[in-house]
């Protein structure tokens, strides 16, 4: 029986989207309906309709919509007529933000990462980190893997997997060898020793790399998560052959999949780490890179932008990182989080044969074996208040991306229509529940 | 003799941005202070001092700074809990945006071109158009020009010239071919002929391209306006061919160097136009690009990013439409106040031997001639309290970019400054004025 | 009224060809008949027909056909077991080789340039000559010019201008930048000060390159010849900005479009020279390049390839270079002949609306506007026992390539038969001649 | 004690070669004397000294030196004025080889290719086969293998593996997708699995490639063979996708490695064939590409070159198939000599710890574990009268290629040399034989 509330899958008038809109455009395709407000994990229609976000802006808004704190120190920062746009001169608000950034991240790890401003988004960043890659190591081959995804200009784009979007570029995609990612190759495959063989024969073809690129998990590609053990491989390799490390955690991290990095707790610590999505905490255009110092041998101006730097989101980075980071609160909330959400998904799982667990963290879904399905179960979820999206490149794992905010009632509301959903789309009977 | 006001340059606390910030920051080096707060024209630092702004963060700021009704605008956004970040779902502020685009730009004008929201920078929206003109023409060849700058991702570097700015890829920067911009081989050389020759030769060994990528007036280039006949007959050459013309009008438009567009007024409509800089009128990171409707041949989703379609950036973008684009007003003024730049510049150049005027509307310059000169003459500007800088291959172009709203006064206390920096350091002694 | 003699345009058995060869085949096409003997200018088909050939292997065949002298040296080194194939090791005739290509040929000149053998075709030199430019200047970009032609392997395809033939790679073809040759666009064009500009200019987007490959005389091209001042002016900017001139002189060279090389007398020494076509005299697969002392920094097989220096080439090759040589002699007589050329050649281009005279040497042949005439001009002379094609991007050059060493009775009997087709496929009535 | 007949190295004098000859040269300089004369397996020098070849030309002389029968017939083909250069015409020569190949080789396996003829070397046959797959798929990635080796000139040398080859070509080399060789990542790792999941996996970022380029027996690469189980594989996965399977069989075939193909026997049909080095019988410059009559859809001269289809060639080669081709005596008596050949070596790489076999047929060698001590192994050879190369990423593999014609007792002889080089530099003393 159809929920009535969401009949009308239209809601608000899309006349102008239809008409102006160019046709690349897709979330509102699967969320056909016009949105007013944003709180926490509530997203608000035209209709005075509330959803339930499991996609937080495909990880950008972990913190969820609108955070009062963060708010409320924008809305200062305007109000004081506060630098808007400053190209990458000096503002009290990025020394505020780089010397919270120094206290809380980079100082406990014993980092001494210099950070560097790339246009605010995070194929900027991607592009930033492996064009000073190949400046600092003279190689011009990067080596990404399977199923991965950093972005859509052209040179993230070469470090992509997917066919689909490969073949947007309209011409080849060079100076990049795709190699294996942990698990790419079945279970008793160690994909690292593919990687270390063709690296370490020097009759193999391929060239030397400046840089691994990797993510540690893997969001668009079906959220993959590769083992602590394959990351550290990867590390000790890069070190043996001058390679460097560059660690992209836009989706992972910023508390997504482990802690503040995607990546802490297992010993590494990158060349570079690139960030974007969540790192303003408010949604709000900003995106980094980490570099080594050693490493950081631009030219002044060598690579640059018109919007590094978004001031006001070193307000809103600034207090989010205070607010979420100044102990381990905010961390241990989401591991447990995570855990809940592990055993929830486990019991779905066993709805849909040959169902498989994917990712970790807070970054969870499930492997429903063809995008169809998915689809279908995410159709059935926006029908019934909860956003939520496929991933993968079938579209065949049903993500679950909430805010790591999401109250625990809250979030299992999301999980029951979720639940609810996956019953109704596969074979078995919904039974008395 | 010095001013004292300003004789301490590194106004306020850098040692965070020297210990933390990458090497490639750039503007700060020229105006080494940290500034606070920017109203209109007026941008203020730690120690109080007021700076008029003739840079206007390169032309994101053409308004000025935090615009009262903008401003006014995105604080109701924000305090209502708006939107802050959406992925490309529909919003009631982009609704407004859409509409209030559609009725004050593109309708007086005719024009029935797709709005593309890319990725909130100009690099990003250079990517996605010369994507589309690849895939749309199944071309893989894009014609760019002599002293064109497009950005720094590394499908909008290969479009740029400067042999230090493409270096910097690592990579070779293939699928281009640089052709001479009108004027780039002096007055008496027709490139357009050039241009047309190497096209229509079969044999040329120039592959037929898939876009002419040209901005109307070059910003980074030195501020080289192309004429009417060369731009009519490009478009002309374009059309014949089946060649998509993109007018990047990221620095030019809205404004700066003629009308909402650049090309206002010549009788050509572009196959595709990018926009980034002062479009969203608050210094926001903001990208679009226009697509003829023909041309919107994408897949949903086949070019994305997260921060494609900024909410807040939507918000202050339609009130800068409707402020300074419903009528004549504004566009009148402003060509007024670029007569009266051109007046006042030239006065200027006479001091200096071979000088020469360059640039249109409200974005010109004086090219002094080389880059030592241009460089100590904005040094000096800064010390006066003016914000300034230089462009052109060899930064040899002392660089006019004040907000267009710059009230007349204020514009000539800035003019004063530059006119006294120069005649500092010239040869010639100042007379008593 | 048709010949009979040639009537019977197939003859000889063609079903073997038309069962097992490729498509590619090509000039079979055009001349339809089965070769079984050659001697001088003159091929004999199976029919026992004998054509004079004004093709010459496409410059290949300089010398005619079987020329005596070398015909029986290659005999005595064949019957007495001399070597046939060698790699690169060393052998008594490659020692007379070299010491005679040393004496009649360098030292004469004053050149000190050492000899590489490459492949034995003129694509492998040509593909040999740009990666020692580019391992030399450490640049990676080449430039080559509008209707240039320098063979089909991949590197040297880059270089080609014809647009079909580069749609031929597959892929795209880069690192090389295309220039307007001589005349280009224009006889009131400079072109070299486009070229001159474009290199200067920092800011172009043209990649400082490492070579300037050029053709003096551009066979395939349609027999442009490049005037003495564009030639020494590229040599000029060549040496002023470390760019490599390299001349590629495998289709002018060897006396066909002046000395020994087509820039002989003009006071340019280039870095590196391409040689192959009429380089072994006899028509067997043989090429080299010459480079100057200091640029020969290969190391050991650093370039190789099976083939190169080819033992039997080396035998004719130096019977050749002493016979026509070692004086004066055979140059003037091929300029003479050279010279009677042009004067017939001139007053059967006014019988053709438009047509223009090209090239220079024993390389000439008119324009005659438009391929289809062309060809047909050559089908009529096929007809009538001469072998004779077209060149130039349209096929619209009818070319005479004829051995140099043709006697001058039979050099005009084929010149009457050309000039009878031209004739005949040209509007005015035949005359009673 | 050193063998006084061999004590002075540099026998002729080789002033000439090291004044006038490129660097580059390499092959003379491990075997530092001036050859005159050839016969069989025996090469002379200019001091009456022979040499037994066991490098034949690296496998371009498979039937020895100088053939007395393709000798005569090549004597009198030249003395009666035949053809030596006739582009791509049509000739008695050509026809006589055509239907010889048609009639023994192909008909015979019931294969209906067609014969494409290219510029005489194996790389200009692999540029072509490569072109032609790109243009039948319209696909741009071609796959190859660790360890191959298809060529010097670009388009080859993408394929390669070797870094320092690969180094030389001082541009990138795209379009081209290195996959681990049958055993390259040890005899325990199926590699045509992993090959097979990068394929089929539509994210792995490897771009469904046009052809797989592969060579049955790798020579350059160290003498590694692959399975005909692999090989079989590698076939089907070819066919499944629509990837053309490209047999790069200059080395390994003719004899070399099995029968007239390195497949024969394995029920392999490729979609083309490169053929190179001892396809003239005579060590004369001669390629060709087999091509299914579905892929020849080349348009005529879409690739071409001045020395397609050697007429010199022709001759020797149509002589060489009737003499050894015409039954299976040739071929079982190779087979026997493979397999005495391994018997000998198995013995010799006892004396080496840690050494292993490699090859197959008659194109075998030992693994000796180290580049220097492969070269002194060789040097000694030469000392002693004995011609002989190494092989392999690091040179680490001693390769005997003689003549497949050798008689029985040179043949021991040689080998004798090889194994008493073999007991001089590894550690035993030898013992009292």
């Amino acid at each position: 029986m159809k929920d009535t509330q969401f009949s009308d899958q239209s809601a608000g008038d899309t006349a102008i989207f239809e008409r102006r809109e160019s046709e690349v455009r897709s979330y509102c395709r699967g969320f056909p309906t016009v949105f007013t407000r944003a709180q926490g994990s509530t997203l608000t229609d035209s209709e005075g309709r509330d959803y339930i976000d499991f996609l937080s802006g495909c990880s950008s808004l972990n913190y969820g919509h609108n955070d009062p704190d963060m708010k409320s120190a924008l809305l200062a920062h305007i109000t004081d007529d506060g630098i808007a746009h400053g190209l990458d001169m000096y503002s009290t608000e990025k020394a505020a933000f780089l010397e919270t950034f120094e206290r809380l991240i980079l100082s406990p790890r014993g980092w001494d990462h210099r950070i560097m401003m790339t246009g605010p988004t995070g194929t900027n960043a991607v592009e930033a980190a492996i064009k000073l890659a190949r400046k600092v190591t003279g190689r011009r081959n990067v080596v990404a893997f399977t199923n991965g995804f950093h972005g859509m200009t052209l040179g993230a784009l070469s470090l992509t997997g997917n066919a689909g979007k490969r073949a947007g570029a309209g011409v080849d995609l060079d100076h990049v060898t795709h190699m294996p990612y942990d698990g790419a190759l079945g279970e008793d495959v160690d994909t690292l020793k593919i990687v270390e063989a063709m690296i370490e024969n020097g009759s193999s073809g391929v060239d030397m790399p400046a840089a691994f690129v990797v993510e540690p998990v893997q969001g668009e590609g079906g959220l993959n998560a590769a083992s602590e053990a394959w990351l550290k491989g990867l590390a000790d390799l890069a070190k043996k052959h001058g390679i460097l490390l560059i660690v992209d955690d836009i989706q992972a991290g910023i508390g997504r999949a482990g802690g503040f990095f995607s990546i802490d707790g297992m010993g590494i610590e990158p060349d570079m780490v690139t960030m974007a999505k969540s790192l303003s905490g408010f949604g709000l255009p900003f995106a980094l890179v980490l570099v080594k110092p050693e490493h950081d041998i631009w030219k002044p101006a060598e690579h640059n932008g018109t919007f590094r730097g978004n001031t006001h989101a070193f307000v809103t980075a600034r207090v989010a990182l205070e607010k979420f980071w100044s102990d381990d609160a905010f961390y241990e909330q989401v591991q447990r989080k995570g855990e809940h959400l592990e055993a929830r998904l486990d019991k779905m799982r066993r709805l849909i044969p040959g169902a498989r667990l994917k990712g970790r963290g807070m970054m969870r879904g499930i492997d429903v074996g063809d995008g169809e399905l998915a689809e279908a179960i995410c159709a059935r979820c926006f029908e019934q208040g909860l956003i939520i999206e496929t991933s993968g490149a079938e579209d065949e794992v049903v993500k679950v991306l909430a805010p790591l905010t999401t109250p625990m009632e809250q979030f299992d509301r999301g999980l029951d229509i979720l639940e609810s959903a996956i019953r109704e789309k596969t074979a078995g009977p919904i039974a008395a529940e």
